[in-house]
């Protein structure tokens, strides 16, 4: 990163791509001053992903529960006494592997409320946070440096390009990541005005328990590559849709 | 329409659009055999509704409910007696007026169960008959005339667009529109094969309960230019987004 952040927030960090990139963060030379990984598995996995962060505090956030993530807000006001929050990653996702004969309205539900609902209700609690960095900021213009909050997507979500289907159908997960497409555009509209960029992300296919152990990339080459884009993102991509490669997507 | 349908079911067909297409289609000169309207207010309108599109079928189907949609599909079966269903237009949807601010996880998750799983659950329940209508066809390629799908959308579900972003926010309603264009495009790569087109179309801005009286068009020119559109889609508009006068939108 061009420069310091003070403090980031990644949903979903218990595992996959989410801890990988708390890691990455971790790793920086000048890394921000506080990260804060959350989980909703507290009771399972909080101790192992604690010792995974290092000293960076782990909350339990489950997105699909306006209160958990309600006393997340809190705690981290209370904990950074009058900082505000840099970069809210919106990370934490499910995938239920469907097809077009089995989809049903549970499943849909379920792929919706936690990888479209919980995005925007994370980011409506930590908007306030989001607005102080903004205020804080000394820079002009967008940065992920100054206030941002990143959409963990996937081109499967792309309505134009639809990729893979033959091999996976999935029309939950691929509608949730569509609609949090347009959340992302809907955020970057709204909040653009008060200094905060909003951006979709593709992190390609990676070997994590979702992407299974056939998928392309590594954890740690997809997670160091988002870091390094995302330190060059300004208003130019606010609202849009791009690849860990840096390649724009269309929706 | 160059042929004439046999077999037309219209959801949310109690006002607005969807009445406007039944009456569409009861005023062709070679009208289909069977329009079904369907509406989840039997006990409020449906007397209203019978009157209202003469002889043709009136049945009651709530698309948030997989059992009412399972039984409407006996019913229709039973009534045409081994002909398949041409044409089903999935018009029932919902509208709640909200902000980014107020948005909350009770709307978004009632108005994509709505606008996105019904139509998604209406057409697996259909899908035997359409796919009959697809067999006893003796037409080559895709149309409407042989068996289609056409999802009601909205240009406000395009991402790329976000037209009328200070006018109205509404993030369910459009996050519910995205999703349903996903829905239309799995549709269209997974029925091509078996002669299922299917479409979303964007019927502009009219006055209705949900458009206002403020809005451009009337239910009748906007329903006339689509009854008069869909009868000249082909492959070519399988899997796209298509407004009431023929423009294609950008998903």
């Amino acid at each position: 990163m061009a420069q310091t952040l003070g403090l980031v927030l990644v949903t979903g960090s218990n595992r996959g791509i989410g801890l990988g990139l708390v890691k990455r963060f971790l790793e920086l030379p000048n890394p921000p001053k506080w990260i804060f990984a959350t989980t909703r598995e507290i009771p399972l996995r909080g101790r192992e992903l604690q010792k995974d962060v290092s000293e960076s505090p782990v909350l339990s956030v489950d997105v699909t529960d306006p209160n958990s993530i309600k006393a997340a807000a809190q705690k981290v006001e209370e904990h950074v006494q009058g900082h505000g929050l840099n970069l809210l990653i919106n990370n934490a996702g499910i995938l239920r592997v469907t097809t077009m004969e089995n989809e049903n309205a549970e499943t849909m539900g379920i792929v919706y409320l936690t990888n479209t609902v919980g995005p925007l209700l994370v980011s409506q609690e930590f908007l306030p946070l989001l607005k102080k960095a903004a205020q804080q900021s000394t820079q002009t213009g967008l940065s992920c440096s100054k206030a941002a909050i990143l959409n963990m997507s996937s081109t499967t979500g792309s309505i134009e390009v639809v990729p893979v289907w033959e091999f996976r159908k999935i029309p939950s997960y691929r509608c949730s990541k569509a609609a949090l497409n347009m959340v992302t555009k809907c955020l970057s509209l709204e909040y653009k005005d008060c200094g905060i960029l909003c951006t979709s992300i593709h992190p390609g296919w990676v070997k994590t328990r979702m992407g299974t152990e056939a998928a392309l990339q590594t954890v740690e080459e997809t997670t160091k590559a988002i870091l390094k884009m995302l330190s060059t993102f300004s208003e130019k991509e606010n609202g849009s849709f791009i690849g860990w490669d840096g390649q724009i997507y269309p929706w």
